[in-house]
C-alpha cells in the first residue's frame, strides 16, 4: 500500500470486533501502510475529526493480543446511518475532504447492516466523484443477521457463553425443590433474528437435558399454548427451563414485552414501563400455576463476555479484518468480506468478497425448517451449523486475578 | 474410619460446594470409610430415605476433576430448618435411626448459617443420648456472611465473575455515545451482607476505572442523594456504572426494590409486583435526567458461573471438605471447619475448626470502616482482603466447544 488506511468500529459492540480491528492493523501494517487511523465512534466522530494514530496504542505484539481479548468496541462505536447522497451532498464533501487530507487508501468498516449501508454510500459517491479511496465492509454483530455470510463474527461467541450460561443456569435449578416447580426463563438478544436464542440448545448433552423449550423471534408466539406446554412439562419434571428471544411476537404483532405494559405499571413520575418478556412469562406462569418462577435476562453480558470468547470467532474475526485490508490493496471498493462454509465435519471456512449493494440492509433469519413443527426447539440442522462457530478458548490474560483489556484511547 | 461417612449439601448453590463434596469424598476414602453415602436434597432428603452410594457416581479420578467444576449442589439441596430438639424429639429419632441403620461414622453437612445450626442440634442431640455419630459442618456461601471464618468458599469464585463481568459491563458502556450520558446498575446478590456488591471493585486497574459507585446493603440508602452523585458524574463522563446491592434500604427500613411496587404496578391477576432494585433505580434516573439507562441483574449466573470459578476458591472448598471429615475421624463433633488467613500478601490460609454453637445464625457484614465516609465505595482495605480469593484459574473441561460437569445422580 503507498496511502493511510482508516479503520471505523459501528453498531452494537461484541466480543470478537476488537480482534477484527487488531487484524486491520497488522495487515494494513505488514502490506506497508503509513499510517493506520482510527475513527473515535465511527463515521459519527470521523465527521467531528476524531480519529487516533493506532500505532500510538498498538505499540507491540502483546498489545494486539490484548486488544483480540478486550470486549466492545476499542474505537467506540455508533449507530448512525448516513443520508442519501442526493440528500446531503455537503456532508459527503465533508468527509472525503477528511479522507483526502488524511491520504487514505483504504476506509474499512467493521459493523453490521448499517455499516455495510455506510460502505455502499461512500463507494458509490466515491465512483460518481471519481476519488480513488477504497471502501471495503468488514461483518459484524452477535445477532448473525447479515445476509450473504454464512456468519459473522460475534455469533460465535455469543452464542458460546449462552451456551455455557444456559446450562449453568440449569445445573442450577435443579438444586433446590419447590413444591410445584421451578420454571426459569431465560432472556435472550436478537430481535428478529433467532440465531442467539437458538443457541442455548448448546447446553445440551449427555451430561445436561439442555433448555426443555426455546422460542424463537421468528414463529408467533401463543401464550396459552406456551402455558400449557409449561403445565405438561412440570408434570413430569421438577425444574423447567425455556429460552426465549427478547423479540417474541404474538399473532396480533405486539411484542410480548409489551403486554406487561398493558397491566398500567406506570413510574413515579407518569412513563409508561415495559417489563422485560422473561420477566412477564414468569409473572404470567407464576399467578396461573403457582410454581416458583425466576427471570433472567442475559443482556449485556451476552455480547461482552470476552472471558468466554470462541477462538474460532476471534481467529474468524481476526482473518476478516485482515482480508478487508487485502482486498482493498488489490483494488477492490464497495464489498464487504463474507465467511464461507466449505465444510461443517471437519469444519473449514475461509473468506471471500461480496459486492455490498446486494448486502446492505437484507436481514437473514433462522430458516424455518431448522426450527421444530410446534416452534418449541431447533433442529439438529440449526446446532450442526452452530458447534463449529463455538470451539476453542481464546485464554483471558489474568493478571491479579480478572482479566485484562487494552487501555481505552483517550 | 471404621464406619461410613454421609455428606450433604445446603442452602443456595455455589460454583465451589462441589468441589468441597470431592474434598470430603476424597478424605473419606483415604480414610479407609467403607462407604461414602450422598443425601439428596439435604436433611429433608435424608428424612425421606433418599440418598446414594457415591463411589457409584465418583468411579475415578477424572470424575472427581470434573465433579469440581461442576456449579450447583450436585447432590441437590435444600432450605430446611430442624425444629428445636424438644419440639419434635420424634423427627430426631427417624433421622438418627437412618444414620444407625448406615452405620454412619462422620456426617458432613456443606452449608451456610442454617446447615450449621442443622449441625449444631444434631451434634447436641447425639450428645445427649449417647450416640457416637459425629457431626461437622463444612462452610459454604456465595454471601461470605459466615461468622468466624476469614471468608467462605464459593465467596471467591463468585467475587471473581462478579469483578470480571462489570469490567465488561463498562467496557462495553463505553463504546455508544447518548446524548445525556448512559447510566447501568448493576444488582448484584447478597441481601443483608455486601461482601459480593463490593468485590465490583475488582473491576477496577490500570485498564479499567471501575464502577463509580458501589452502594452495600449494610448502609442506609438515599435515593435523592444517589440521584444527585448521578448527576454529578455525568457532568464529567459519558457512561456512568453503578453496582447496587438487591438488599439496600431506606431510612424508614424498606428496602428500594419495594419503592417499584408503590407505583400499583398489577399484574393481569391482580398481584403486586416487585421490580428488582436495579430496574427501579434506572427507571428513575431515566425519568429525572432524561438519559439512556440499563438495568442488569446479575442474578443466578453469579452463582453458577463455574466456567469463571478461582482456582484459590476451588482448592479450598476441597480443603475444608478434607478437613471436615478428618476432624470428624479425629473425634471432633458440634464443630465447624474455618478458614483461617495468616497473611495477604503472599497469601497463606489453613483450616481450624471451632465450635459450631458460636457460629450458627450470627451473619457476618462488610466492616464500616471498609466503606469509604459517604457508603458510596469499598475502601482499599476490602480490595486488599478480596483479591487473594479470586486468584488463579481452573479451566472448565471443554468437550464440544462447552464446559463439561458430571451427570446429575437420578
Amino acid at each position: 500500500m503507498k496511502g493511510n488506511v482508516i479503520v471505523g468500529q459501528s453498531g452494537g459492540p461484541t466480543a470478537a470486533i476488537n480482534s477484527s480491528l487488531a487484524g486491520v492493523y497488522r495487515t494494513a501494517k505488514d502490506r506497508g501502510a503509513k499510517k493506520v487511523y482510527g475513527m473515535r465512534y465511527g463515521i459519527q466522530g470521523l465527521l467531528e475529526e476524531q480519529y487516533i494514530d493506532l500505532s500510538e496504542h498498538i505499540t507491540n505484539e502483546l498489545d494486539s493480543e490484548i486488544l483480540r481479548r478486550t470486549p466492545a468496541a476499542y474505537l467506540g462505536s455508533c449507530r448512525y446511518k448516513l443520508p442519501e447522497i442526493h440528500e446531503d451532498m455537503a456532508l459527503y464533501e465533508k468527509i472525503f475532504e477528511i479522507l483526502n487530507r488524511l491520504e487514505i487508501e483504504a476506509f474499512i468498516y467493521i459493523g453490521g447492516n448499517d455499516s455495510m449501508d455506510t460502505i455502499k454510500k461512500l463507494s458509490d459517491y466515491a465512483i460518481i466523484t471519481g476519488q480513488p479511496t477504497r471502501f471495503i465492509g468488514c461483518p459484524k454483530t452477535i445477532d448473525n443477521d447479515l445476509a450473504l455470510t454464512d456468519h459473522t463474527p460475534g455469533f460465535g461467541s455469543a452464542a458460546k457463553y449462552i451456551g455455557t450460561s444456559v446450562k449453568e443456569i440449569i445445573c442450577d435449578s435443579f438444586c433446590l425443590k419447590y413444591n410445584k416447580g421451578l420454571v426459569t426463563i431465560v432472556e435472550i438478544m436478537g430481535r428478529n433474528a433467532g440465531w442467539l436464542t437458538g443457541a442455548a440448545a448448546l447446553a445440551k448433552g449427555e451430561d445436561c437435558e439442555g433448555p426443555d423449550l426455546i422460542y424463537l423471534p421468528e414463529l408467533t408466539f401463543d401464550v396459552e399454548k406456551f402455558m400449557e406446554k409449561i403445565k405438561q412439562l412440570l408434570l413430569k419434571k421438577s425444574s423447567v427451563v425455556v429460552a426465549v428471544s427478547e423479540g417474541i411476537k404474538l399473532e396480533d404483532g405486539r411484542y410480548v414485552c409489551e403486554l406487561g405494559a398493558n397491566v398500567d405499571f406506570v413510574d413515579a413520575f407518569g412513563h409508561k414501563q415495559l417489563t422485560g418478556t422473561a420477566s412477564y412469562l414468569a409473572s404470567r406462569v407464576a399467578s396461573e400455576l403457582g410454581c416458583k418462577t425466576r427471570a433472567i435476562e442475559l443482556s449485556t453480558l451476552q455480547r461482552a463476555a470476552s472471558h468466554c470468547a470462541s477462538r474460532v470467532d476471534i481467529l474468524e474475526a481476526y482473518q476478516v479484518g485482515g482480508a478487508a485490508v487485502k482486498a482493498a490493496d488489490e483494488g477492490d471498493s464497495g464489498k464487504m468480506v463474507v465467511l464461507e462454509r466449505r465444510s461443517d465435519d471437519p469444519y473449514q471456512c475461509g473468506t471471500e468478497v461480496k459486492d455490498v449493494h446486494k448486502i446492505a440492509n437484507d436481514e437473514k433469519v433462522v430458516p424455518r425448517a431448522w426450527v421444530n413443527k410446534e416452534g418449541t426447539y431447533v433442529t439438529d440442522e440449526f446446532v450442526t451449523y452452530v458447534k463449529p462457530l463455538i470451539q476453542g478458548d481464546v485464554a483471558p490474560v489474568m493478571v491479579d486475578g480478572i482479566p485484562r483489556h487494552l487501555n481505552r484511547p483517550r
